[in-house]
């Protein structure tokens, strides 16, 4: 008899206006094992509209690929300007949406959190977050900081989880 | 024979976190009729990808049932604070996913531009704004505030537009 439950797989994103990076993992009881990454990148010269819809065709494509349950989003750490938060926010949302239309269950987590997580330390620097990320799931490559950050939004969504407990 | 061209209509929008403002207007040459305005509101306490969805569905319900062709969304006021402008910027970006999803023509303007084209000055306050959107339109009432404003961006547009040619 398997105790470890059905295995599941969770989708995490770092949302972002000009790259936006997704990493997927399966969870089987304490067991996580890689399924994909990649960066999702819109158009640079295509107009804003245009953009937006190339973000959230994206992410629904690699919904429909790797069939995750269950997303985790980087929130969005708040002391940027005006103006990157409102481009951020546009990708965000269309992000967002994208997740929500395809029936996953979303959570958000801190950028701090997300890097205790990981690296143990909530002010990991983004090479120390690749390394983690790549030992803890046993790559054979170092992941792009976009692709890696996603991955660890995922991871740190699976220490947290617990099955039908509330998310803390 | 007629020389004002094809009549078509206009999407206004006033993108908002809480309360999103449309109005839709027929353009026949150099007539301007009014078809329909309200207000797009989200779940206050819904999750926010919820709420994003309920914005994105009503603008598309909005342009299946009035069927515009073009659409003007008001810019943004880039004063505003950096979480003001995130909020701000989930909405907008599922509006504008939306209005290319649907295939319309997209057209941003200031809010200075929209002031002036409807009041005939750009700091024009939000009272002026629905009289004079009420009186170009010969509306028996006075629109709210979202859904005057949304109509003052369709009349905006209508007023900067021209056949074949460039925005300015």
């Amino acid at each position: 008899m398997d105790l470890r439950g059905e295995p599941f797989r969770i989708l995490g994103i770092d949302p972002g206006s000009r790259a936006t990076g997704y990493g997927v993992i399966e969870k089987h009881g304490h067991s996580l094992t890689f399924v994909a990454c990649g960066v999702i990148r819109a158009t640079p010269k295509a107009a804003l509209p245009l953009r937006l819809r190339e973000i959230h065709d994206g992410v629904s494509e690699v919904i429909a690929t790797h069939q995750p349950v269950k997303a985790a989003v980087e929130e969005v750490f708040v002391s940027v300007n005006a103006m990157s938060a409102l481009k951020l926010g546009h990708a965000r949302g269309v992000i967002l949406l994208a997740l929500v239309q395809q029936g996953l269950e979303v959570h958000e987590y801190s950028p701090r959190l997300i890097k205790q997580s990981v690296a143990g330390y909530g002010q990991a620097a983004k090479a120390q977050v690749q390394q983690m990320v790549r030992s803890l799931l046993s790559l054979s490559a170092t992941p792009s900081q976009d692709a890696a950050d996603a991955l660890a939004v995922a991871l740190c969504f699976a220490s947290h989880w617990r099955p039908g407990g509330i998310q803390p």
